[in-house]
């Protein structure tokens, strides 16, 4: 049974892959509606894979260049292999591949969504979220698939598919880390490009569709009308997908990582464990495969029974499913971890030394994961949810002006980082006190099991937008409408929290990535004490804040392209107005697709630029690597703490203004008067939705792939700048050799000098256990008194240890 | 000579002081104009002065409380002397009647410049600039008098007035450090109190007079105007007094702390290098003081004489002030540098071990700070200035109206923080390279040299604004109005500019705190790779963004008080807007004072209560002192990072809004069409200004003090968190004695074992350099293993250097 477990997860995604096909399937089967309705849905779908053709062209463009300087790395690194291109490649298509799955579904399944909601809003919810769920299980399932796959592959390659030493798993794992970094690439183009085109074609359709024209919202008359409702699902469907998809590859992939540093910590060799010895690093791909399952039957308990439900019977079967869900990967938690895990690990602590750590430490730290994935939804929906206090106080300032009402929503949006900032500060420290970093990424890997599920509940929100859309533009009796409002309704509720899941999904996974970066680099720690590190942290902290304002000027120069292009087609265009006039949808089509690519560009440069800025600029000067990789350890702290921060503020606030907008259609109470739409109140509010637009379609959710593409250019550049660059530029060798022979042990140091101000010590410590030997190898660089000094640390230690040391100790 | 160079740094500034008194007097025995000039003026004078009493009668309540909570410190912590509540009082104190002299002249030199429009603008500029002198001179005298007269008298306590071991030193510049806590305690209340006071006048007056009411700006009738000229006083003067004397005390003390370490890094006593051995030590003081001296001559040389001068005039004579102070700063750093140090230095770089270094490198450093103090009020030009791109685009946002407008703006204040960090990394990075952290301090002393002359700037501002209101209420003569506007045009840029150079100040000298802090704990460094460090780092940084939160929402409710007066006098006073009833200003007045100082409250709670919590929690807890050390260093880089950045983003966002809707006063283009006020591209403009207005009079600036305090608390606290508490609780004690016997040194360690978890090792290194004997001592603390090793890598340094070492040491 142990030994096929590594096959278990691909079994499982397998699984997960062929329902997703079967539900797939049944949802094209259902009915597509009538000529008018077929038509729209046509004009969407072909706008989307407008988008998608001119992405991956881009995209393509894109892969080779990173493919180049990667095999160009893979060529100067002796340790870097070739194998990182490809697997590079593989994360691209399969991240592509997809968003492809499901950017198709989501454009297939609004039209019958539409036309289910004719016959029964039940109907309508399922159809809706069975495209939710088609989705989910295509990211979530192609995600453990490349991932597990690969790893099977280069651990056949590096390692024969069998234990030798944590080294070679370290090799393994660098090389899967290509996978990671690709995905995540796509994820860039995903979400900003994604973000920059739905907000473009937004403000365009309504600027000069709603404002200019005064015809409503989705009229067919409105030539930017498509290319907005493609922006949803280019948006909120594939920029989320991509997003999830690139969380959960990395996350799984830093759990391995740290996994591998347990080991390490362990002696280097658990064989005697079972899991062929690799039961750490296995663990999160388990949790990640059993998560897929665990969704499937979580989506399957979303149902309503009656057609008269309100919003509240739709959110309750969600919530049922979802809790489901959580609560049944907190139970296989439990049984992996006990299972999986030795007993008690050794696990050594910065700065406290090596403690023992029990596996049930382990399972706590899954349910640390669990809970801030629970309890964030809970922060985001306080602070955006409609009738809660900070969108009354909101609603409350829009009465003097917009000014006040761009203040409220703006500190709504500061303060709402307060709980969640300590949330995650909480998660961290609990979670590392439960089980080091390997306990940080396994929390993250625990909360980011449920993807398929969370990615189902999030996709039918854009799905019943759509649908509605659909609804309104072939003039579908009002009842139709109705009914995917309630959906739609829901799915504004479930989008907030969507947004919150990925922060708090993105954050802990650049957690899992930094201390996975710290590993591969071998250095002790990042010592914000050293000026040029402290310098990089401002630097890092920076970033956020200038790609997030880049991010929104590319907004705004986008709408303004499609601005003139609606004002010239009213212009042009005979009877358009009369609808006896066509629109040219594909025009506007176009130019959010070639707009919303030239301007991610700059914001990509920047999020990629930098850290390779960082860490090669002061490599060509001669600059000592231990030194830089501290430093661009700095500038990801900096980028992580500070976009955290910032994808929280921004998030909410648009959140809380859009709501704040919203609440004026049902009515609100401003000093004892009832005030609605169209009054002067509700102007202010529509201008802090303007504001609030960019913020959580764009640069907010952008910062999620900012932070964690900047951890994952480390983790690839991590092992030029580590131990491994001690293969060059040697100025002088000396060999020193200790055999220490205490107790069981018996341990040979060789004693690299190259200058003095870099050496390094490869320390080989050989065990006997239970009459097995086993050798562990740790390599100890710094200046020379740096390893001299580890050195008699290590001697000091086998002297607490009363065990005889004999230091044959000879300078050469 | 050298012996009176402790002495020279209050002789400057007592010679300082005296040219205040001198410019004071002549300033008050200007003409103060006819009977309705003089009554406004005086109703502002009390006005300003009824905050500064409400505000001195919470201060000392505040006071106590501290007083009392430092005087428990000094009771339990064996190292920490009752003094530090004496400094404590009397750096509030210092900075309190600072205030207060700035305030009086300030509100004094009003109405005397509005008398001197009358006859000719040279004049005007004269007698403002004379007032904005009075309150330069005054704050930088007392923070240099106040600092270094301290400084005399604990020198003389602990060390009986001559050099004995850094670590007496020590204990000298942690009681010192009380003095800067004062200082620092009551710019949180004047600068944050004031901020709220100014913009809650401001806004009540303008939201119910201005358009409510539809009477002009300064009107006397409306009720709230003298609150709004008060309010100027109370926040521009007062505050930005305030946060300068408390940069400058923090900057010097810190400089201080590290000339200190610098001494123990070339062996613990340097007496034979001249200057009583404290030539590092004395620097920063000596710098301060000749920056006293240099700033009398370079107010001297601000003057016009045409009467017919614009702005360009005014602001060239302010230019040639200002260059040659700083021109006159590097030429006495060069002269006092190279004079009070010793050529060569040793100084430990955490990391790289110890470093020779020059005189002339501490110069170059000094010079970085001069350079960063320039160009960083030109990048604040950029972003903010009337006619530069950034404005331009905000004018042309405008036109698509408030939404964009505000987005544009927002943008434009996060893209500002780009130049702005990149350039405060570079000078970290250069100064540190340059020196270490004792450069970087003395970087940020060299920019903080010219703080009177900044000051003087600064202050003629918010005076000519105050003289252009007078001359309205007084209903004189267009052309005295014209004048003062020129003045005060000139005074926004200023203002602008001085901000920048606050942030400036306050980023550097938060940094030099930092390096102190570390320093006083005697930890190795910050190690961002431990989680509860990092969680502190997240929690760091989202302080300054609640804080901002909090401070904008004071000014809504402040505000909101203020209308319901204003309100209430419109209604209730019979013929006030006949200008026949007399409006109520003192009510006003109350209600500003009331108003922001509870509102600050929670904002001022925030900032003192966190790092206590930090620091004391966990010590109650149990955890080790270290370990928390390293916990409050993370969470202060967190604040001073993300601080900075909100505060660039802050200010810079608020002055581009504000001038952007300035812009529309004299007409631009937009669309190829001019455009006035009154347009709606203009009443956008005026909606963005609402929402900058708390951004860069409120939140912005406060940033300032929220990075400094939070160091300043942390510098307190450390040496509770830092090697003194080893006296207490000790598990177990253990002496291991080492004696080595190498050249002329002899080393001697006592070992302290408390546990496993925690050891010290006292190390006496006694040499004999030049027939004279010299004791070092050093003390390692950390984990048993970890003194182990640097034990054994002291060994190892002295067979580097072919020494015989002995080893007598034996185990108890």
């Amino acid at each position: 049974m142990e030994a096929i477990m590594i096959y278990m997860p691909i079994a499982l995604a397998l699984l997960g892959l062929l329902y997703m096909i079967v539900k797939q399937s049944w949802v094209m089967k259902q009915d597509a509606g009538d000529g008018k309705m077929k038509e729209i849905s046509d004009h969407i779908y072909e706008g989307a894979l407008a988008f998608l053709n001119a992405e991956y062209k881009l995209l393509a463009f894109f892969v080779l260049i990173v493919s180049v300087l990667l095999a160009i790395v893979a060529h100067f690194v002796e340790t870097t292999s070739y194998l990182i291109v490809i697997a590079f490649i593989f994360g691209a298509i399969f991240s592509a591949f997809a968003g492809n799955i499901g950017m198709k579904i989501a454009t297939k399944t609004n039209v019958r969504t539409t036309q289910a909601a004719r016959t029964s809003l039940p109907n309508a919810l399922k159809i809706s979220f069975g495209g939710g769920t088609v989705m989910g299980l295509g990211v979530a399932g192609l995600a453990v698939l490349g991932l597990t796959g690969f790893f099977i592959i280069f651990f056949q390659l590096f390692m024969d598919g069998a234990w030798t030493n944590t080294m070679d798993m370290t090799i393994v794992l660098e090389t899967l880390a290509g996978f990671s970094l690709g995905a995540e690439s796509i994820a860039l183009f995903a979400r900003v490009g994604g973000g920059i085109y739905t907000k473009a074609a937004d403000v365009g359709a309504d600027l000069v569709g709603k404002v200019e024209a005064g015809i409503p919202e989705d009229d067919p008359r409105n030539p930017a009308t498509i290319a907005d409702n493609v922006g949803d699902n280019v948006g909120d469907v594939a920029g989320m997908g991509a997003d999830l998809f690139g969380s959960y590859v990395a996350t799984v992939l830093a759990a391995m990582v740290l996994g591998n540093y347990v080991i390490k910590d362990m002696g280097g060799n658990i064989v005697s464990e079972g899991f062929g010895g690799i039961g750490p690093v296995l663990l999160p791909m388990a949790i990640a495969g059993a998560g897929i399952i665990i969704s499937v039957i979580g989506t399957m308990l979303v149902k309503i029974k009656s057609n008269n439900a309100k919003e509240a019977q739709v959110m309750g079967a969600l919530n049922i499913g979802n809790w489901t869900s959580i609560a049944l990967v907190a139970l296989s938690c439990f049984g992996l971890v006990t299972w999986m895990l030795p007993e008690t690990m050794q696990m050594n602590f910065f700065g406290e030394g090596m403690q023992n750590i029990s596996s049930m430490r382990v399972f706590y730290a899954t349910l640390v994961g669990l809970f801030v994935g629970a309890v964030i939804s809970s922060v985001t929906e306080y602070y955006t949810g409609l009738g809660k206090k900070p969108i009354l106080n909101i609603v409350q300032q829009s009465s003097t002006g917009a000014g006040t009402n761009i203040i409220a929503g703006l500190a709504t949006g500061m303060i709402s980082t307060f709980p969640s900032v300590l949330l995650f500060a909480g998660a961290i420290w609990a979670s590392y006190a439960f089980a080091g970093f390997y306990g940080v990424a396994l929390a993250a890997s625990a909360m980011m099991a449920t993807t398929a599920m969370q990615l189902a509940i999030d996709a039918f929100g854009p799905i019943s937008d759509n649908a509605g859309g659909i609804a309104e533009m072939s003039e579908q009796d009002p009842i139709v409408r109705e009914r995917t409002d309630i959906l739609d309704s829901v799915g504004n509720t479930t989008a907030a929290t969507g947004k919150g899941f990925a922060i708090a999904s993105a954050a802990l996974t650049s957690l899992a990535l930094f201390a996975a970066y710290v590993t591969f680099t071998g250095i002790d720690g990042i010592n914000i004490f050293k000026a040029p590190v402290l310098a990089m942290l401002f630097v890092g902290g920076m970033v956020p804040v200038v790609f997030s304002a880049l991010a929104m000027n590319a907004v705004g120069k986008a709408a303004m392209e499609m601005v003139e292009e609606v004002r010239r087609q009213f212009r042009e265009i005979p009877g358009i107005m009369e609808g006896t006039g066509k629109p040219e949808y594909d025009k506007c089509v176009a130019i959010s697709t070639q707009a919303s690519l030239k301007e991610m560009m700059l914001p990509g440069l920047l999020t990629i630029g930098f850290p390779i800025l960082i860490a090669f600029v002061p490599l060509l000067f001669g600059m000592e690597p231990r030194a830089i990789a501290e430093m661009l350890g700095g500038y990801m702290a900096g980028v992580t703490v500070s976009g955290v921060l910032w994808a929280i503020f921004q998030n909410n606030a648009g959140g809380a203004w859009d709501n704040a907008k919203k609440s004026f259609e049902a009515g609100v109470m401003i000093n004892g008067e009832m005030t609605y739409k169209g009054s002067d109140a509700h102007k202010a509010a529509v201008t802090g939705d303007t504001v609030g637009d960019p913020f959580k379609d764009t640069s907010g959710p952008s910062m999620n792939i900012l932070i964690k593409l900047t951890c994952l250019i480390g983790l690839v550049i991590a092992p030029i700048l580590g131990g491994h660059t001690a293969e060059t530029g040697a100025v002088a060798t000396e060999n020193v050799e200790i055999t220490a022979d205490f107790a069981a042990k018996k341990v040979y140091v060789d004693f690299i000098i190259e200058s003095n101000e870099y050496a390094k010590a490869i320390i080989s410590v050989s065990s006997i256990i239970d009459d097995r030997v086993s050798t562990e190898e740790l390599v100890i660089s710094g200046t020379k008194a740096e390893v001299d000094a580890k050195i008699a640390e290590l001697k000091s230690k086998s002297s607490q240890f009363k065990m005889d040391v004999t230091d044959n100790r000879t300078e050469k």
